[in-house]
C-alpha cells in the first residue's frame, strides 16, 4: 500500500527588516483603525504580536530564492532531479513574474518554469495552485492524490510570498503582520519519515476578505475549530491524542478561543514563529512544519499526531493530520 | 477498475459584439504590426482567421453565467450537489473577483466559493488552477488522479475567460482575436460515454511570452506535436487511428505545420470553431469538446479515439487521450 508523507522541507525569509514604528508612519489614514493614533496601534501591534520588524523582498530576487533553496535539496538530499514527476506553484497570483502579454523587449520570467528548466526537472507535470494563504495544504491535498494513484513518485511545491510587493503594505487587515519569503515541501509515495493520513477542508463564502476576519472573528473561529474536530473525529482518534497543532502565524489571541472549543490547553499550539517574522503568507505551513521538525526529539517523537491547520481567504480552512514515523 | 471520463459539457460565449475594424481603430499604435496599415491589419486578420466579431463581457457578470450554466446542468443532468466531492476553478488569475483585501463596504465575490454556497455543493473541495490557456486541461489531468484515487465521485471545472476585462484588448500578441466566455465540465469516476485514457505534457521556458509565439513559431508547433507523438505511441496507437484532434481557436495556419510533422490530413483537426468567436482562453478546450459531442454519431462515433490539445502561456503544451465509449 503507497503511504504518503512529507520528506523534505526548507525555507527562506527576507532580510531587509522594516520597523513596525517604521511601517506604521508610513500607511495611509485609512489603514490606521478608528479611534487610534500611529503610537497607540504601534504598541498594539507590538504587545499583541510581539513582531518588532517586517522582512520585506523585492519580487525581483524570486527566482534567486527558489535558486538557493533548490540547489540546498540536492545537495543536501537524495533525490534525483527526474523522480520528480509533478511541480507545484502555489502561489495567489499568475504564474509569471513578468507580464506575459509584454512587448518583445521586455522582461518576463515565469517562475516554476524556470526552476523546472534550471534543475532538468524534466519529467514534472506543473501547474499553479491558488487559494490565498491555503495554496500550500491544498497543493499538498493535490499531491496525495497523485501519490496514491501511482502518476508520481516525488511533488515538489514551491510557496512564496512577495506581500510587500503585490500590495505595497505588510500590515493585512489592520491587525497581520506580514514578511516576504519563499519556502519548498517535498511530499514522496513512500519512504519518509512523516506519513500524510488525511485531509479535510470547510469553505464559506461568508468571510469573503480581509475585514471579515475582524467583524465575524466567532464565525473563523469556529469553522476552523470544526475542520480540526472532523479530521479528528473521523480519523478514530482522541483531540487528546494529538500531540501538536501547527498554525498559520496570524494571531495569537484567536487560539485561545479555539482551545476552548476544542478543549485543549494552548501549549499544544505552536506559537512560537509569530513573534519573528509575524505571517509569511502560506509559506507559514512550510516554516512552522520545518522548525517544529528541526527541534526533533523530545519536541516532536516517533508516533506524534500533528496536525497542519491554514485558512485562505475566500475562505478556505483547511487541515491536514500527518504522524511522525520514524526519527530522521 | 475505474475508469474516469468526460460526463457533461456546456458553455456561454459572450453576446456583446464589437466588430474587427472598430476594435482595430481602437488600439493603440503599439498593437499594431510594424509595416501595417490599420486598414491592412484588419483585412489580414479577418481573411487568415475569418472572424469577423469578437464578444465581450463583463466581468461583473461572471457570477450570473457560471449561475445560468450550473442551474441547466442540474435541471438536464441527473447529477446531485451532494456526489460533486471537488470544484476547480480554471482561471488565469485570483480566485476572487474583487479585492479580498479591501475595505469593508467595497464589494468582494469570490466566484468558486459564491457557485458552492448557491448550489449547496457541501462536499466539494474547491481549489484554483492558473496554467494561463491550459488551466481547464491541466484542471481534468488533476481530477483524473482524484478520481482514480476514490477521493472523489465527480469533479466540476469552472472555466471562464474575460480577456477584455483583464488586459482590455481582444487582440493577443498581434494575431489571435479574443472573445470572452465561460464553460463548465464534469468528470465522473464511472458511467461516462467518453474515457479519459491518458494525459501527456510538455513545458518549455523558451516560448515564455505571447510574443514568443511568433517570433518562434516553428518550436511552439514541434514541441506540440511532440506531446501528441508522445501521447499517441505510448498508448501502442497509431496516429491514423486517431479520429479527431480538437485543438483550441487559435490559429490555423500552424494546423498546416502541424499535420505535416505528424502525417495527418488536416481534415482530422475540428478547426470549424475559430472563425465564429476566435479564441475564448481555455474555455476553448470545453466550447470545441461540447461542439463536436452535440454533432452526434456521424461526425463522432463509438470506439473513436480523440485528442484534445491546449497551449498555456508560459508554456504548457498539453493533450488528453478521449475516447467515445457510448452513444449519449
Amino acid at each position: 500500500m503507497i503511504c504518503p508523507g512529507i520528506s523534505y522541507s526548507d525555507y527562506y525569509i527576507a532580510e531587509q527588516s522594516v520597523s513596525i514604528e517604521q511601517l506604521i508612519s508610513n500607511l495611509s489614514e485609512s489603514n490606521i483603525p478608528n479611534g487610534l493614533d500611529r503610537k497607540q496601534f504601534t504598541e498594539i501591534l507590538i504587545e499583541t504580536l510581539g513582531v518588532q520588524f517586517v522582512y520585506v523582498d523585492d519580487r525581483k530576487n524570486e527566482l534567486l530564492r527558489f535558486h538557493q533553496l533548490l540547489q540546498r535539496y540536492f545537495l543536501q538530499y537524495s533525490s534525483t532531479p527526474e523522480e520528480i514527476d509533478v511541480l507545484i506553484y502555489a502561489a495567489g497570483d499568475s504564474i509569471a513574474s513578468g507580464h506575459s502579454w509584454a512587448e518583445n523587449d521586455s522582461e518576463c520570467i515565469n517562475i516554476a518554469y524556470s526552476v523546472k528548466h534550471e534543475f532538468k526537472l524534466d519529467n514534472a507535470l506543473l501547474f499553479n495552485v491558488a487559494v490565498e494563504c491555503a495554496s500550500t495544504l491544498i497543493a499538498m491535498r493535490i499531491a496525495l492524490s497523485m501519490l496514491r494513484d501511482r502518476s508520481a513518485r516525488k511533488v515538489l511545491i514551491l510557496s512564496r510570498n512577495f506581500y510587500t510587493n503585490d500590495r505595497r503594505l505588510s500590515l493585512m487587515g489592520k491587525g497581520t503582520l506580514v514578511s516576504d519569503g519563499a519556502g519548498i515541501i517535498e511530499l514522496s509515495a513512500d519512504k519518509t519519515d512523516c506519513s500524510i493520513i488525511d485531509f479535510v477542508s470547510i469553505e464559506d463564502n461568508r468571510i469573503s476578505k480581509f475585514s471579515d476576519f475582524i467583524t465575524k472573528s466567532q464565525l473563523v473561529v469556529e469553522l476552523g475549530a470544526n475542520a480540526i474536530k472532523t479530521l479528528v473525529e473521523r480519523n478514530s482518534i482522541k483531540i487528546h491524542e494529538i500531540s501538536m497543532i501547527i498554525p498559520q502565524n496570524t494571531t495569537r489571541f484567536a487560539w485561545q478561543r479555539y482551545c476552548k472549543i476544542l478543549d485543549i490547553p494552548i501549549s499544544k499550539v505552536f506559537l512560537d514563529n509569530i513573534s519573528d517574522y509575524g505571517h509569511v503568507g502560506d509559506v507559514d505551513t512550510i516554516r512552522n512544519l520545518t522548525d517544529v521538525w528541526r527541534r526533533g526529539k523530545g519536541f516532536i517523537n516517533v508516533g506524534d499526531f500533528v496536525i497542519l491547520y491554514t485558512i485562505g481567504t475566500g475562505t478556505t480552512w483547511a487541515a491536514i493530520l500527518i504522524q511522525k514515523t520514524e526519527n530522521s
